[in-house]
């Protein structure tokens, strides 16, 4: 499949990495594809240019948001969550009208301290400002409840015996979404917690994720619903 | 060890038994004693009065809020999170005054429809609420993110391999709560997430799991941090 992926940082390089490694064409997009090329110096968490990634990864495209919405068949938000609404913008409606996005941003606020709190909780959620934002997108909020590293390649812990979340107001969308979620990254338990509004519920998860990295001193755990 | 429980709910009396079970002198704590004795139609969820599970278990004392505080060395608060601070108020600073208070409530407002939202969220909680009000009590926070049946018994559930939390100001407080829960209640895998404002994160925990139970069509599960 064609598939488009917002954002160029840790995230959106390890699923690029992985949707193209498992057969997909992939472009990844940014906000200015020239400095994200030139830039040299590690990024803010110490991880190397992405220019260094990329060049390891010659298969995957870069461009502009627009340019990856555009090439997408299926779109993946993997921006910083603060940043999705003007990310998606920039990609433009028409390059994102009638397909499905994966949103797995959070929206955490740095501003009061540490650990963040989220910008939007509780009685509304990032995915649902995003599908208000876009009503002819079909958004799936997904993958946001751990790290990107067991996002793309769940079998390196505990051989994927842990769970991941999809919701979404369109069943097609979170069928085609759980496919990818089994077939390309190897999920065994996907659970649909129902419409968009569930979104709430999995980005208030991002508080006890936080915390418990604090206190296992890794990001290398996930949530099992043990039933 | 002298127990009191705040509270004749579903919550309150599970652990009131278990407790009692388990060698414990536990008084439970009502507003009104009389009036909870006196009830005889079953409560808002279908479960026996009150005084059904009473004659069953006498050696659980009854009395007001303040009974139960005077009462307990280790006092658990097993009221509706909304009703929390009324009913320590009811049970008095001075019957409370240097004791350790095991807070498992979840303040759920069901006035903006279903599912209940958080009363309070985010960039607070109602157990740092209850620690502002009560600032000699050593608040722990834990037990609020499973089922009362799984609180008391987690062995019921996949032999027990599914997680609890604590947090709280004071680490003296959390040891004893920590060993209640694996010397009373049988908790395997106990996770200390530090200080009281961690009590945001587990109370964040509410939205999701009631939409598990939602989609699971039971509230006989939890989640177990697989590491």
């Amino acid at each position: 499949m064609r598939i488009g992926v917002l954002g160029t940082g840790m995230v959106g390089q390890v699923l690029a990495a992985k949707l193209a490694g498992t057969g997909h064409e992939v472009t990844v997009g940014t906000r200015d594809p020239a400095a994200t090329l030139a830039r040299q110096e590690p990024d803010g968490y110490g991880n190397p240019p992405f220019s260094a990634w990329h060049a390891q990864h010659p298969d995957v495209k870069v461009g502009s948001f627009a340019d990856a919405a555009s090439h997408g068949e299926l779109v993946v938000n993997a921006t910083a969550g603060a940043a999705s609404l003007d990310a998606l913008r920039l990609a433009g409606e028409a390059n994102l009208h009638g397909k499905v996005l994966v949103d797995l941003a959070n929206a955490l606020d740095f501003s009061k301290g540490m650990p963040p709190s989220l910008l939007v909780a509780n009685t509304d959620s990032l995915g649902e400002r995003l599908q208000r934002a876009f009503p002819d997108v079909k958004v799936v909020k997904s993958l946001n409840t751990m790290n990107a590293l067991l996002m793309a390649d769940p079998g390196q812990l505990a051989d994927g015996d842990h769970t991941v979340f999809v919701c979404g107001d369109d069943d097609e969308a979170k069928a085609q979404v759980t496919q990818l979620l089994t077939e390309a990254f190897g999920w065994r338990d996907v659970i649909d917690l129902g419409d968009l509004s569930a979104a709430r519920a999995t980005e208030m998860v991002l508080p006890i994720w936080l915390r418990l990295m604090g206190t296992l001193r890794t990001p290398a755990f996930n949530f099992k619903v043990v039933r």
